[in-house]
């Protein structure tokens, strides 16, 4: 019979939202998770900037410090769960506790995206674990999905939703054709957005999450800074409803390819989606990962990708399971062999959805057809909005085509005397290639 | 540093479409799988009904038998992965391996539905691993994301789409208007659908996945016998074709819910589901499981529900876990602690799609209405469908009522004269009340 009870001490490091979240989780549900999985956790020491601040959870017994370098040395301590958030000193004191021979629970995107690999590196050297399902998509377990589930997978292709502030605000410019401004100072308002909310609208957060998981799934080191961003802010509520008009949703994707040759395209942008893909049909504060295995198919995992509750759901559940593999004489969680090439954004192809402000005056198609043509660039199809106002708008879809190609035709045309605004390029991602 | 090679010995009972997706996975894989987790997996033996045919993968070097409790008492085998189906013998021989103390991996759907009890509790009592990730939604990591993924959430229901066969003819009678023997002959000669399908287009294959994931959700054993079961051989093209003009989509679902006093509802039927609900888009041989925890909210996990490789692929992963898990002091995989009290269906509460097929005559509504008037069924919607025959067909859509109100008033109007088909009658799933 293996029924008796593991005591877990952990040392909590921040009691912001996700901490106060999983705070709470260990008091209310310490009794069922003891009989769930035989643990038993004790905080038995938590580190916040002011110790004297007033809390709306009772910490009584637990000792509060403002000294995280203190409570990450602290001998009697199994776990530091790691909730302060950015590169340093969070990087420093998970190495100091990785070092004294404790496991690591974070949720800190920033960190693991930009500087992963050295903490990775160090958990493998001394056998130890770390665990950041909750820093992409909240409660939604895909980096178990990826890790442990689509464990004998070669993993192709990930492709996801994973900023739910971006994906409110473009839900709410879709179904009530609401301006770009607009529908984030209403987001804001809702709490969906931050106040300075630059990191998410401008594809940060989503490039820090891909990554994570781009890392993950390709078992290679991911050159951050080379993952291609481009954010949500100059997409219109005119370009929504054309794509609408035209059978896609808007939506912003981070998506990592593998191709055949080990080198990886990794980019995170404004994107067409038929409307028949299932994440055009993923909504709101709603986050989705579509992960393409070469044994399981497209598998998806779905759900609230933030939030108090869902974070601290995934922090906990890492919990569990690193306590539960305390005693392994493997370590999985150091998957990274090699460091991948990214293929460069020029150089990926895909459909475009163009559209062209121009004078109505017999022959102007013509010009940018003639343009698009002598790039290389076929048209699917081609579509002039009726107004009665000139400039009118030219919407073209193309078929499958290199980037630098799009790149250089627009720049041609955008230098066209009938030509009254800068060119929109949005990339079109199909369901089988994206 | 932990990277040495643990060896892992395999006995395998069935060479099958799944057993040979295995073997298949275990030789092509094997470096890959040792590289990403330090295992090594070995064909330690294969048992298989008539040793001497022809098989399409070489398994040379290992000992191949017909001889499965031979096969399961080897003292030098860790694992044994079950792949024969069906209760008996699998049921014994997973009982004398887990008494030998090896772990099990199966993808045995009836047998664990309707006899997993026992074994939960003999590998509990024997320190051995059971996993049975296969079994359900082939490829796609639902009960790893249900045990672990969700392990701090109290979870309240499941619903989901668990039949591939079901779904595809499903898919095809709606996209198409095909009636549903033609659509059933077409999965049958796609391979869709067996020769003889009635355990998939009854619910049964459906219901047994329910119990298996509803015994790991609920932490409760189930009453398999009890699960409230209705195929889809009924369900008409007409009756989906008014379906989507309401727009809905028409489903076969597994419901599993929890109720505040721990008793459960647990249903397999037809459904309307609203069309913009995730599950309405879910279509062909695909499946999908949408998991509501406390924590997390609701949580979906979609992908290939069956086939070779998906199901190999839960097989393997489940393989891996184990190994990993091997050394713990923990065991999570027998997480039950109560028979659950079930709902009888006639006390459940949904909303209903009524079809009555009718004389075209003055005040015939009028009788509908009223006996479902005299019942407590209050209506949200009527539809009478305008043909030049006559009898006609009046679509009702009610508000929620309970099920035995509906029985009731169904066969009160069935006995009026102007009354010429037996009513049909299908549940409604809200969003947010299935």
């Amino acid at each position: 019979m293996k029924n008796q009870t593991n005591l877990v001490r952990v040392g909590l490091l921040g009691l912001g939202t996700v901490g106060t979240g999983v705070a709470r989780i260990l008091i209310n549900k310490g009794a069922a998770i003891r009989r769930d999985t035989g643990l038993e956790f004790r905080l038995a020491g938590v580190c916040v900037r002011n110790p004297k601040k007033k809390r709306d959870i009772s910490l009584k017994g637990v000792r509060i410090s403002s000294r995280p370098a203190e409570l990450v040395r602290e001998k009697s301590i199994d776990q530091i769960v790691e909730l302060i958030g950015g590169v340093e000193p969070a990087g420093a004191l998970i190495a100091s506790a990785l070092r004294g021979g404790k496991d690591v629970v974070s949720a800190n995107k920033a960190l693991f995206a930009e500087r992963g690999l050295p903490l990775y590196r160090l958990a493998r050297q001394t056998g130890r674990h770390i665990g950041i399902e909750a820093a992409v998509c909240g409660g939604i377990p895909v980096i178990q999905g990826i890790q442990s589930g689509l464990a004998s997978n070669r993993i192709s292709r990930i492709v996801g939703i994973l900023n739910g502030t971006c994906n409110y605000i473009l839900s709410e410019m879709s179904r009530h054709a609401k301006p770009y401004p607009m529908a984030l100072r209403e987001a804001q308002a809702a709490g969906f957005a931050e106040s300075d909310p630059t990191l998410d609208v401008n594809g940060t957060d989503t490039a820090h999450k891909l990554a994570i998981l781009a890392r993950l799934a390709f078992k290679s080191e991911i050159p951050y800074a080379r993952i291609f961003r481009e954010g949500i802010e100059r997409v219109t509520s005119e370009d929504i409803r054309y794509a609408a008009e035209l059978g896609y949703s808007v939506k912003l994707l981070a998506i990592g390819q593998r191709e055949g040759n080990g080198a990886l395209e990794l980019r995170v942008h404004p994107a067409l989606l038929e409307k028949r893909h299932l994440l055009a049909n993923v909504s709101g504060v709603n986050n989705a990962v579509l992960v393409s295995g070469d044994e399981t198919g497209d598998i998806m995992f779905y759900g609230r990708g933030a939030g108090q509750r869902p974070t601290a759901s995934a922090v906990v559940s890492d919990m569990i399971a690193i306590a539960q593999a305390r005693r392994h004489n493997v370590n999985n969680l150091d998957p990274i062999f090699s460091t991948a090439g990214v293929r460069p954004i020029q150089e990926i192809r895909s459909r475009y959805y163009l559209r062209f402000q121009v004078l109505d005056r017999p022959g102007v198609f013509g010009t940018l057809a003639q343009i698009l043509g002598r790039h290389g660039i076929s048209l699917s199809s081609v579509v002039q909005k009726e107004t009665n106002r000139s400039p009118v708008s030219v919407i073209v879809l193309t078929h499958r085509t290199e980037e630098s190609r799009v790149q250089k035709a627009l720049t041609a045309i955008a230098a066209q005397s009938v030509v009254k605004e800068k060119p929109v390029r949005l990339r079109i991602v199909d369901p089988e290639t994206p």
